[in-house]
């Protein structure tokens, strides 16, 4: 059995289930940590700060730093850097979003940016997509941080980013660049943030259709762990299975 | 030239754009009326009532009664009570929906639903929408007023009521029914209310893709007017043509 140098390691579904911790996944990292294995959580999460997200982990007893934390809100700062470094965004999200994107030199404004960043937003108001759209419209490069379009919580699958932004694609009838798993956008920073090589990483997830497919497309193997949404029944819908699968993560603890 | 028994006319682009008049289009509604023969104005507006917009059209000098206006609103109603009278239905939408469907007999509550019901709603909020995707999930059929992506307004083009129901449908993976223009079942409603034959009776409107389509598909000859979204330019696109094109009404004063 291959033994890899690094780990991408998705959250919710493989870390936690909500507020609910996976022990065996906190078992499993920490072994990671002990073998001195690289890893770095990625997340399509953009509504948290790396240092909440970390916090939260650590809560979990699971050890984190903030830097072993990737959000699609970094990854998207960093791709809008590379298009135009400081330049004008306007923004439907919520912190870690704004966040990244003041960090990396951006100015969010409400008219002639540069940029449409489409993030999930709980308190998103028609006037937010009104002026998202009139941007766009306007000729502004239109990014969302990811196309989720389900949200899982406990009163059951709210709408997630995906879905948010098709209001913006669907009323200009342009299509953004989406940024998160299962997009190579994110893995690929990712990588260089881990800074292990591709052969050697792992991409490890609950989600088949993010997570999975994510790696995939970047080029990784992948381990596929049943304890969130893609359980062994709906694995088997899939033509290109993944290179492991595992009903938890303590299966894996003797292949660190 | 044929001479027709009723006409079936489009409001905003074809009476008066927004807030502004279109003169010869009023002057055609008193020819018409004057003639005695029978109009009925077909909205995609799901927002006011009846009476609202008649109200409206009388400030312009527009002689309207009440009857003489059919909304989607109105079109939903009754699509709805032939499916399931006096079922319950989670709306989002604003006073003109929310009318129609309670004066129809309609239970509006927030959980366990007949239907969802999805019609313009300025107020949109996140939790609206996750109550739609909520009750769509546990088995709610799906019904969207109107498909228009775009409203258009004095600041540009705004999200429109379809832009907002793709939240619903993507997140759900559930497509909607559509109700209004350029959908044949507000047409076919609108038909019975006006009570000329098909063949005697006119569309008439501003915007092939919503007006001039929903003529066709339920079999009436079309007359596209130029004073809204499709310009002649712009027709030219189109493989079927309306059966008559007019710069304004007044070229269609002697064929009343």
């Amino acid at each position: 059995m291959k033994q890899y140098k690094g780990y991408l390691i998705d959250l919710d579904g493989t870390m936690y289930k909500g507020t609910e911790l996976i022990a065996e996944a906190r078992d499993f990292v920490i072994a990671l940590k002990e073998k001195g294995i690289p890893y770095l959580f990625v997340t399509n999460n953009s509504t948290k700060r790396p240092a909440q997200v970390a916090e939260k982990l650590e809560s979990f007893g699971i050890p984190t730093t903030e830097d072993q934390v990737f959000t699609t809100s970094q990854a998207t700062a960093n791709y809008l850097h590379d298009r135009k470094p400081n330049g004008t965004v306007y923004v439907i999200g919520a912190e870690g979003i704004r966040h990244a994107l003041t960090e990396k030199g951006f100015t969010i404004q409400d008219e002639d940016t540069d940029f449409v960043v489409v993030g999930l937003d709980q308190e998103i108001t028609y006037e937010k997509l009104a002026k998202a759209c009139l941007n766009v419209r306007n000729g502004a490069f239109f990014v969302s941080t990811n196309g989720d379009i389900a949200l899982p919580t406990e009163r059951g699958l709210l709408p997630g980013n995906g879905s948010i932004t098709s209001v913006v694609s669907v009323s200009t009838q342009t299509q953004p660049v989406f940024i998160g798993k299962p997009e190579s956008i994110i893995m690929e920073q990712a990588l260089e943030v881990i800074g292990t090589p591709k052969e050697d990483t792992l991409m490890v997830g609950d989600y088949y259709d993010t997570d999975i497919l994510a790696g995939m497309k970047a080029g990784l193997d992948t381990l596929l762990v049943h304890t969130g949404v893609t359980t062994k029944e709906l694995l088997k819908g899939y033509d290109k299975q993944p290179t492991y699968a595992v009903d938890s993560l303590k299966e894996w603890m003797d292949k660190i």
